[in-house]
C-alpha cells in the first residue's frame, strides 16, 4: 500500500499568502467598485531592464538556429554567468569565492527549500521569528518538527527578532546545528552589521553549526558599512552557504534565476565525525534532481553584470527604495514605529493592535493590502509588513489613503 | 554539530554520464585530430521550432514594459498552458484530465526526482532494470535503500526488462508500493501496449500501489495502437501520476519546461489507512519549494499546441525518427539485434560483448560515443544505447564508421 510522508500532516493547512489572497478576493467581491492596492506580497512590478531584455532575446535567437542551438547545459550553470557572479558579487567586495562554488538555479525559494535535504533528520534547526515560511515548512516536511503549539513547532529553536534586539537576534545560549539567517531581512527589513554577523560566524565555528544565509535582498543595501555577503566575514567560508536571487535585484520574479554559493571549505559530519564536502553533496543533489536553468534566462541574468545592466538594475532598486522612503516617512508621521526600508524593500510596522485586525482595517477602510506580521511567526504579532514593490503612483495613493484612515 | 544525510554515502560515487564524459575527454586529449560523434547522451541538436521562438520572443517583449510585465506566476503554471495541455495531450485522446490536474515545471528530471518526497520512507519501491538512474538515486538519497551489492541496491525491487519479456516487464509476484515505469522506454526504446499497461493498472489497484509513469518520449509514438498516456487505460486516474516533457518533443532540453499530471482521484494512505489526496500534497510541495516556470518559457511551450507548432514539432520528431530508422537498418544489417527506434528516439543494441568494452571499441575505433547499457542496471549488461538525437549528416557518418569497424 502506498503510504504518505506523515510529516506533511503536521504542516499548517494554509499558507500565509493564500489566506491573504482569499481575504482580498472576498473583499473585492463584496465591494467590486473599490480598487485595491497591493503592498503585501513581495513581487516586483517594473519591467526587466533593457540590457537584460536584449540579452534574453539574443539568446532566444541563438536557440532558433541549429548552429547556435544549446541543449542541456551544465546543471551548475554556464561559466559565463558563474564567472561574472564570482567576480562582481564577491571578489570585487573582497570576498574570496570561486566561480566553481556558484550553483545557478531557478529560484532562491527552491534552493533554501531544498538545501536541508543534505542533512540528517534529527538536527536541531534554528529559525528567526518572524521568518520566511519556506525555511520552516521545508523542515516540517522533512520530519524535523513535532506538534504545532501556540503558533510554533516543537523541535525548532526560534530566534526572537524583536524591538529589544533591534530585530537582529544574537546566537542562542544553547547548541544548534543548522541556522537560517536572512539579511536584509524578510519580513522585517532589518540589516545586520559586520560585527553582528561575525558573532554568528564565531558561534557556528565553535558549535560546528552551519549557517544558511539568505541574501536575496542585498541589492537594496546603500549603507557602505553593511556587508552584502556573509563571506565578507572572516571564517565564514567554512560554516556558511549563501543564497542570492535576481528576483528583486533585476525584476526576475517571473523570469526565474538565482544562485547558491557552496564554498569548497564547507563541511558537514557523518556519525563517525568524518567531514564531508557540502560542495560535493550539493553538486550530487543538483546533478541528480535538477537540469539547469533555461539558457536564455542565464544570458538575461548575465546582462545584469554589464555596465548598462548595473546602471539599469541600480535605477530599478533606487526606484523601489524611494517608494520605501515615502512609506517610512508617512508611517512615522502617523506615529507608527517603523523598521527597514532604508537598505531593504520591506518595512516592518508596529500597529498597536493585532496584525490581522490591522490587515482587515487597512483592506476594508483604505483598500490597501499589507502582510500581517503574525503570519511570519509569533514575534510578528502586532506588526505588519509593507513592501515597496509597486509603482510610485500606487504607493502615493496607498499612503494618502492610509494617512486619511489612520492619522 | 551539523550532520549529513547519511543516505548520500550509499550513492555510487559517479554518475553514468560523468563517466562517459571523462572517457571521451581522455580520448580526445590522446587523439586531438579525431572528431568524435556523440550518439550517447539523449540531448537534442536541432533548433527550436519557429512558432516556439516567436512566442518566446513576444513574451520577452511583454516583460520589457511595465504595462505587460509579469512577476510571480502561479506555481502550478499559467492557465493558458495548462488548458492547452489538458485539451491537446489528454482530452483529444479520450483521456479525462482537467487543466487543474496539470503542474507545469522546469523538467521531468526534477519532477520524477522530487515526487517521492510525498511518501513514507519504508515503502517498497520497484524500478525497471535497465533504468533511468534518477528514479533510483533519488530513492537512495531518501533513505529507501540499503547496501549496493552486485550492481543493485538492497531494498529495491528490480523489474527485469529482458529479451525474454520483450523489454516490458510484467507486474511482480510480490507486493510493491511505488512503481516507476517509462514508455517509450529510456534506455531501451521499447513501448508498452494498452493491454500491458492495463495489467499494471490492475496490479496497482489490487495492491493499492502507485505508478509513476514517465511519458517523456510519447511524442515519438507513430503506431496508432500504442497508448500515449497511462490515462488512456481505464482505472488509471486513481493509481497513476504521469510525467511529460517538452525536452525531446520540441527541443526544450536547454529551454526547460515539463509537466506532471496529478489526478484529483489519486490517493495515498496514512498509517491509520486514511486516504490523502496526492493532488493536495503535490500542490503543497510545489507552492512551498518551487516558484513556477519562467513566463516566456511557458509561452514558448504553449506555442507547441498551435497549428504551426504542431506541424513544426512533428517535423522535428519525424527527423529524429528517420535517424533512428537509419541506425536500426545499419545495426540489423551488421547483425546486432536491435530494439526500439520505431516509436522512440532510442535504440537498444545487443553487443555480444560487455557494454563498456563495446563502448571503448566504438569510441577508439569509430570515434562514436554510445551509452553502455550496464550503466542503466544489471540487465543492461551486454547492450548499448544509441540515440537518434543528432544531425542527419553526423548520424550517417557515425553509421559508416560503425559499419566499417564492425561489419
Amino acid at each position: 500500500m502506498i503510504r504518505i510522508n506523515e510529516s506533511y500532516t503536521r504542516l499548517q493547512s494554509t499558507y500565509l499568502f493564500s489566506n491573504i489572497a482569499r481575504k482580498v478576493t472576498a473583499f473585492q467581491e463584496s465591494a467590486p467598485d473599490k480598487d485595491v492596492i497591493k503592498l503585501g506580497i513581495g513581487d516586483v512590478t517594473r519591467a526587466l531592464p533593457e540590457s537584460v531584455v536584449n540579452a534574453f532575446k539574443t539568446a532566444v535567437d541563438e536557440m532558433a538556429s541549429d548552429d547556435t542551438f544549446r541543449g542541456y547545459g551544465p546543471e551548475q550553470g554556464y561559466d559565463f554567468l558563474r564567472d561574472a557572479i564570482a567576480q562582481a558579487d564577491f571578489n570585487a567586495r573582497g570576498a574570496e569565492i570561486d566561480a566553481s562554488e556558484i550553483f545557478v538555479s531557478d529560484g532562491a525559494k527552491c534552493d533554501t527549500g531544498n538545501f536541508q535535504e543534505l542533512f540528517a533528520q534529527d538536527l536541531v534547526v534554528a529559525v528567526p521569528d518572524p521568518v520566511y515560511p519556506v525555511y520552516v515548512d521545508t523542515n516540517v516536511m522533512a520530519g524535523r518538527t513535532k506538534t504545532w503549539t501556540d503558533g510554533r513547532y516543537e523541535g525548532l529553536v526560534y530566534l526572537d527578532s524583536t524591538e529589544a534586539n533591534g530585530f537582529v537576534p544574537p546566537p542562542p545560549g544553547e547548541s544548534v546545528d543548522l541556522i537560517y539567517l536572512c539579511f536584509p531581512n524578510n519580513p522585517t527589513g532589518a540589516t545586520a552589521t559586520k560585527s553582528q554577523l561575525s558573532e554568528w560566524v564565531r558561534y557556528a565555528r565553535e558549535h560546528r553549526a552551519l549557517i544558511l544565509f539568505d541574501a536575496a535582498y542585498e541589492a537594496f543595501i546603500r549603507d557602505d558599512d553593511l556587508p552584502h555577503s556573509i563571506y565578507e566575514i572572516e571564517g565564514a567560508r567554512e560554516v556558511a552557504i549563501e543564497f542570492r536571487s535576481y528576483s528583486k535585484t533585476a525584476g526576475f520574479t517571473g523570469t526565474r534565476c538565482a544562485y547558491t554559493v557552496v564554498p569548497r571549505d564547507c563541511v558537514a559530519y557523518d556519525e563517525s565525525g568524518k567531514a564531508h564536502s557540502l560542495h560535493d553533496m550539493w553538486n550530487r543533489r543538483q546533478t541528480t534532481k535538477f537540469n539547469g536553468v533555461s539558457y536564455p534566462v542565464q544570458r538575461a541574468a548575465a546582462a545584469v553584470y554589464s555596465a548598462e545592466g548595473r546602471r539599469q538594475t541600480r535605477a530599478l532598486t533606487d526606484y523601489y527604495l524611494e517608494n520605501a522612503r515615502l512609506i517610512r516617512t508617512t508611517t512615522e508621521r502617523i506615529g507608527l514605529p517603523t523598521v527597514g526600508g532604508e537598505n531593504s524593500p520591506y518595512l516592518w510596522i508596529k500597529t498597536g493592535t493585532d496584525s490581522w485586525s490591522f490587515f482587515d482595517r487597512l483592506l476594508e477602510e483604505a483598500g490597501v493590502v499589507c502582510t500581517p506580521g503574525s503570519g511570519f511567526g509569533r514575534c510578528g504579532e502586532g506588526y505588519i509588513r509593507l513592501s515597496a514593490f509597486n509603482s510610485r503612483r500606487n504607493v502615493q495613493t496607498a499612503l494618502e489613503r492610509i494617512e486619511s484612515v489612520l492619522a
